[in-house]
């Protein structure tokens, strides 16, 4: 049980208790962020970043922590998200365990940690958390808010608590709501933690943990990140250079399978398994539906709602970006964000972009991104 | 351990020893198999059928096993394939546990299971296999083979190996190599059986069962067998009845979830895990391309061995079908199919259809794969 604090992280008190959508309240609890730029006199020149599900709140170097970011070469002096003209703010999640609070944090009012104990996450929960740091930091009004995939949800519903929080939002690889091929990935994933007996109902510790579950989370994850097309090039049917290395006669032989253990190791135990359980659900749970002012139950389409709760969220422009490769956020559902906020009254764009990363693509593919996010804020 | 054996099952004695592609022999092995319809006494109306991983060979009702098959609706008289005319054989896969023999059989040699001293199982053993049981049938020729799903690389691989073996062939959501993506796939349901403490190393019992493990396998096969087009329509968000049943607060909740469960529980205790480690392997080896003349270690894209190794089969007609939908079985590998068949002189067809159910849709969409094997058959 560990929480993952990148050095020179910063804290916001959240305000205490702080209540959550799906009922109950954190006392005491914090979001870490990390900045980069400076705020204009006139406060109007910031931009928030809201992250996917596993990434800290170092998106780039700065001066407190000038090792790289997850998203370096898309964030600094120069880069299109250009820190020499904006005040950027990126924040860590609520419920995650990379400085904010969640289920890995101690409970002040047992001492002990939250466990399971901590109270259900939602996305509009970590969006609450977000808009209380932009207060913190005296911004009345963001230029931009930009969210990447869980970020992209977490962007639709602060955008939607809070009228006027924002004149421009760039969703990239998001949705409005969570779908079922989507649902069942995260669904699987859940239960091969639940399932791996180490996991104990919660009840881990470094010395007991549940690695196997966590394993099988990570590699199904980085599957559905990823895409055929892109493997189909990078790894085709290249064997390792030892058919199959060791004694274990279901070993890794393929190139793509030692990839994916590669991922696994890096990231089994630098991510908390209840906190992983906790962002996972709330993405299921997410659905901007059910602020359309009447909620349909067994609504299978839902389509007009989405549309009517992104329709009523104002902005002057905005973009929605995704890779036509991504089977986790399918393009249609960045479609679907442009084409409901453009009838929100908003500039709006949708901008589909034939990366082979699929879901991952905005994290790696900067070739296509950069000049999409850079054109954009240049126009602002 | 069990093997899970159709009533009516008949049986062919292999022969002994019977050799194993990478290596060691059977002895005393046998394969399940089922008939449907009379050989003519020209012998010239027989179709083989080769299925996919998880199928017995009782493919539809008949005399000796009334209850309908696993492709009942395709198979019979007046049905797409015609039991009036043809003499269909189906033929369970080696190294299954439905009756053919595999890791859940007895070894004569030490009167145990053979669990994994079951000889390296390869696509290529399947279709020798399957071809002494056409043989002993007395059939010279075969009128066309059908395959399915991994049933589609065994009917390459026999076609390859025995030229003239068959007139026509039908390719159905097949490939002649397996990918990068449908590799990391079947390597992650692997590991998460083999993860299962209770796998043991393949010394699992009825009593001490790798459950949790195969549960993973079988959903994430399921995940994958479909598509998110189709579960868009047919779940969406729709939520079980009770929001979350029961105390677990991770517990199912939305339709998709109690869809992939129920599929899970029906496969759990009626497949056995280390014949699915060893049939699921065999494809990831699947490689047609290794029968090009020359071996390519290091080849990226081996396309061009694949395509030569496809030309090198002889055939009259023949047509691949597949679903725009697949993501396991990718619609250009069957494209690539009747390319390669075209090259070697069949007069060969390609047919994507536009089915939602992506790779199982040949199960399901009847109303899409009948017209296709009918109209193929009727032209014969």
């Amino acid at each position: 049980m560990t929480e993952f604090i990148p050095p020179g992280t910063r804290w916001h008190a959240l305000s205490s208790p702080f209540p959550m959508k799906r009922g109950g309240a954190l006392h005491g609890a914090r979001i870490a962020y990390e900045t980069w730029g400076t705020l204009a006199a006139q406060r109007d020149n910031a931009i928030l970043i809201v992250t996917g599900l596993s990434p800290d709140a170092h998106a780039a170097a700065n001066a407190d922590n000038p090792a790289a970011g997850w998203w370096e070469p898309m964030l600094g002096p120069g880069k299109a998200i250009d820190t020499n003209r904006w005040f950027v703010v990126c924040v860590n999640s609520l419920g995650s365990c990379k400085g904010s609070t969640g289920p890995a944090s101690i409970d002040p009012a047992t001492g002990d940690l939250y466990r399971l104990s901590f109270p259900e996450l939602s996305v509009e929960d970590g969006a609450a958390a977000a808009v209380e740091v932009v207060r913190a930091l005296g911004i009345g009004q963001l230029a931009c808010v930009i969210g990447n995939s869980m970020g992209g949800m977490t962007a639709l519903a602060l955008l939607h608590a809070h009228p006027g929080i924002a004149r421009c939002h760039i969703n990239i690889s998001g949705s409005a709501q969570a779908l079922p091929f989507s649902i069942a990935i995260r669904s699987l994933q859940r239960e091969a933690i639940r399932l791996d007996p180490m996991w104990n109902g919660g009840h881990y510790s470094d010395a007991a943990y549940p690695e196997s579950g966590m394993r099988i989370a990570r590699k199904l994850g980085v599957i559905t990140y990823r895409s055929a097309l892109e493997w189909d090039g990078r790894f085709g049917r290249v064997r390792l250079e030892s058919d199959r290395p060791g004694e274990d006669p279901f070993g890794l032989e393929f190139q793509v399978e030692s990839y994916l253990e590669g991922h696994a190791r890096r990231f089994v135990r630098q991510f908390d398994p209840n906190c992983y359980l906790y962002l996972s659900r709330s993405m299921d749970w997410f659905d901007l539906a059910e602020h359309a002012g009447q909620k349909h139950v067994d609504d299978r389409t839902q389509g007009d709602d989405v549309m009517a709760a992104l329709a009523s969220i104002r902005l002057e422009k905005a973009m929605a970006i995704g890779a036509t490769t991504d089977i986790l956020f399918p393009l249609q559902q960045q479609e679907q964000i442009a084409l409901g906020l453009q009838a929100g009254g908003a500039d709006s764009s949708f901008v589909p972009l034939p990366s082979p990363q699929g879901h991952d693509a905005f994290l790696v593919d900067i070739e296509r991104f950069d000049p999409a996010v850079r054109g954009f804020l240049a126009r602002l």
